[in-house]
C-alpha cells in the first residue's frame, strides 16, 4: 500500500508546520471535500493549515465540518504548499498564478499536468477525496467522522451518488469504510446531490413545460422571465440539463437559458457515439465529448433557431 | 456465515427439482431482482424453476437478465414453493390466495409474518436482494453476472441509489461484490431509477409549474388535461412526488392526482418528526409515518381544499 511517493508525501508533511491546501476554481463537492478532508486530517495532527479557495465557499456546502475555516486568500508564512483536485495550475485561480511551485499536487484527473514536485495522481480514482481516503492512514493521518464527511462528499458528488460510468467497486468500498466512522452518508448525499429550493423546483417546471423534441434533440427553454416567475436567484439552468439528460430515446439533450445580452446553452450526448464538444466550438465554446456549453451574444430567438440548426447538421440528426 | 436456516434452505433446495419463486403484486426492483436472481441461479444448478408476478413483469425491467421467462400464472407440478419479498402471503396477489404454505420465505421487511415453513427474515438487509447476495454462496449457489444484475437492481432500488436512510456500509459491498462479476451497475441504476420518458419529463413540467406553498406543505397537482398535454401513458404521479420530496424548508410535499372520479393524493414527510401515515388513514388511505397515500372520490376542486385543511389541522403546521 505505502509506496515510494507516499513515503516521500509523508516525510514532507510530518516536517512541515504552516500548510497551505488550495483547490481549484468554481469549486465542487470534491474540490471542497479534499480540501477540508486533507486539512482537518493535519490539523487533528497538530500542523497549523491554512484551506484557500480563490472563489470562497459555495452556501450549499457550509454543513461540511471545517467549512467555516475556509478563506479565499492565503497568509505569507506557510511551509509547505499543496494543491488538490487541480489537473493544473492555473485552475488554482487568478490569486495563485504568481506563487512558487506547488510542493505536493494530488489529483485524480487523467489531464493532470504534474505540476508539483511532489505528484500523486492517480486516474483511476472517482475522486481526489477517494485518493485521500486510501492514503491518508499511510501518511499517518487519521479519518475522523469530521474527516469521512467530506472524503464522502467528493466520492459521492464525482460519481453523481455512484451512477457514473466510472465508478468502481473500489469507491464503492470506501464509501463503506467512510460510513464506519459513523457519518451519516444518506444525508450527506442528500445535501450534496438532491434537496433543492421551492423556486429551483418550481423553474425546473417551467423549462420542462417547454420541452420540444424535434430529430433526436429534446431541448428546454428557460427565459429571465421564468427566473422571476420562481423567484429563482441564478441566472443559471438550476442543473435542469441533468433532468434533460435522462430522457430515453433521444441523441442530444440541450438546455438554451436566456441571458440579458446572450443565450447560455449546454449540450449533453445521450448515446455513447454523439460528440457534442465540436458544436459547442464552432459557437465558441467548449467541454467534453458528452457534455459542452457555449455562451452566444445575442437574442434567443434569432440565436435557437440557428443552433439547432447547426446541431442537427453536425450531428448529422 | 452458514447458519441452521441455511443448511435447512440449502436441503430444500437441493432435494427439489421443480420450484416455483413467486414475488409481490406491484412488483418492484427488489420483487424483481430477488426473483429473477434466485430463479437463475436456481437453473444454473439445475434445476427446472418457474418465476411468477400476479401482475407480470413491468416493461421497465425488460432489460434484466430472465426476465422473458417471468409469467403471469404457475403450471402445476411443482416440488418447492418459495415467496421472495413478501411481507405477508397476501402480498402475492389473488392468483395465490388459495396456495398451500410457502416452503420458503425470504424477505428483508420488519413486519415479516413468517408465513413460510422456513423464514430467511433480515430486516437490517436493505433489500431481500442483499439478503440473497449474501446466503447463495453459502446454499451452493453460483452468483453468475446474469445473476449480479438482478441482485445489484434490487439493492440498488430499494436505497434509491444509496441514498435512503437505511443505506448501510454492507450494502455498498455487496454492490462492490457483485459489480466484480463484470455487471455494468451505472447502467443497471439508471436503467431502474434515473431513465424517464419525453412525456414524463413534460408531465412533471406541468406539475412543477403548479407547485404552491402553503404553512409547511409544498404540492403539486396533476389534471388529467396534464397528461393528455404531456402525451403520458399512466394515470399516475410518474414519481413526481420523489422530486417535491426533496425541496428545503418545508415539513410536507404533496402531490394531487386527478382522476375521472377521485384524487389520488401522495404524501411525505420531509422532516423525521412528521407522521403523515394518520392524516392518510383519516381519508381511508394507508402507508408508514413517512409516506402515506389515498384515493378520496370526488372532484379535485372539492377535495383539495378539505384535505390540505385536514392536513395543516393534523400535523399543526
Amino acid at each position: 500500500m505505502t509506496t515510494e511517493i507516499d513515503s516521500s508525501i509523508a516525510a514532507r508533511l510530518h516536517t512541515a508546520q504552516h500548510i497551505l491546501i488550495v483547490s481549484h476554481v468554481r469549486p465542487d463537492g470534491d474540490a471542497i471535500g479534499s480540501l477540508l478532508g486533507l486539512g482537518l486530517a493535519l490539523q487533528a495532527a497538530g500542523k497549523t493549515v491554512q484551506m484557500v479557495l480563490n472563489d470562497g465557499l459555495p452556501a450549499s456546502f457550509r454543513h461540511l465540518p471545517g467549512s467555516e475555516q475556509v478563506k479565499k486568500e492565503p497568509k505569507p508564512g506557510f511551509d509547505l504548499f499543496i494543491t488538490v483536485d487541480c489537473a493544473d495550475f492555473r485552475r488554482t485561480g487568478r490569486l495563485f498564478q504568481s506563487f512558487r511551485q506547488p510542493d505536493i499536487n494530488i489529483d485524480h484527473h487523467i489531464t493532470n499536468e504534474r505540476f508539483g514536485v511532489l505528484n500523486l495522481v492517480e486516474p483511476q480514482a472517482v475522486a481526489t477525496c477517494a485518493i485521500l481516503t486510501d492514503h491518508l492512514p499511510g501518511w499517518g493521518l487519521q479519518i475522523s467522522r469530521e474527516v469521512a464527511a467530506n472524503l464522502a462528499t467528493g466520492i459521492v458528488t464525482d460519481t453523481l451518488g455512484f451512477r457514473t460510468s466510472n465508478t468502481t467497486p473500489a469507491a464503492l468500498r470506501q464509501a463503506a469504510f467512510l460510513m464506519e466512522t459513523g457519518i451519516d452518508l444518506p444525508e450527506l448525499y442528500n445535501r450534496a446531490l438532491v434537496r433543492r429550493s421551492y423556486a429551483a423546483a418550481k423553474y425546473w417546471g417551467a423549462g420542462l413545460s417547454s420541452l420540444t423534441t424535434l430529430d433526436g434533440i429534446v431541448y428546454g427553454t428557460l427565459r429571465i422571465a421564468d427566473r422571476k416567475n420562481a423567484g429563482y436567484g441564478g441566472n443559471d439552468d438550476a442543473d435542469l440539463i441533468n433532468v434533460i439528460s435522462s430522457i430515453e430515446d433521444h441523441q442530444v439533450g440541450m438546455v438554451f437559458v436566456e441571458q440579458p445580452d446572450s443565450v447560455k446553452i449546454s449540450w449533453r450526448a445521450l448515446q455513447p457515439e454523439i460528440d457534442v464538444a465540436q458544436v459547442a466550438r464552432s459557437f465558441g465554446g467548449g467541454g467534453h465529448q458528452a457534455a459542452a456549453g457555449a455562451d452566444i451574444p445575442g437574442k434567443l430567438e434569432e440565436i435557437q433557431p440557428r443552433v439547432l440548426a447547426v446541431t442537427r447538421e453536425m450531428l448529422k440528426l
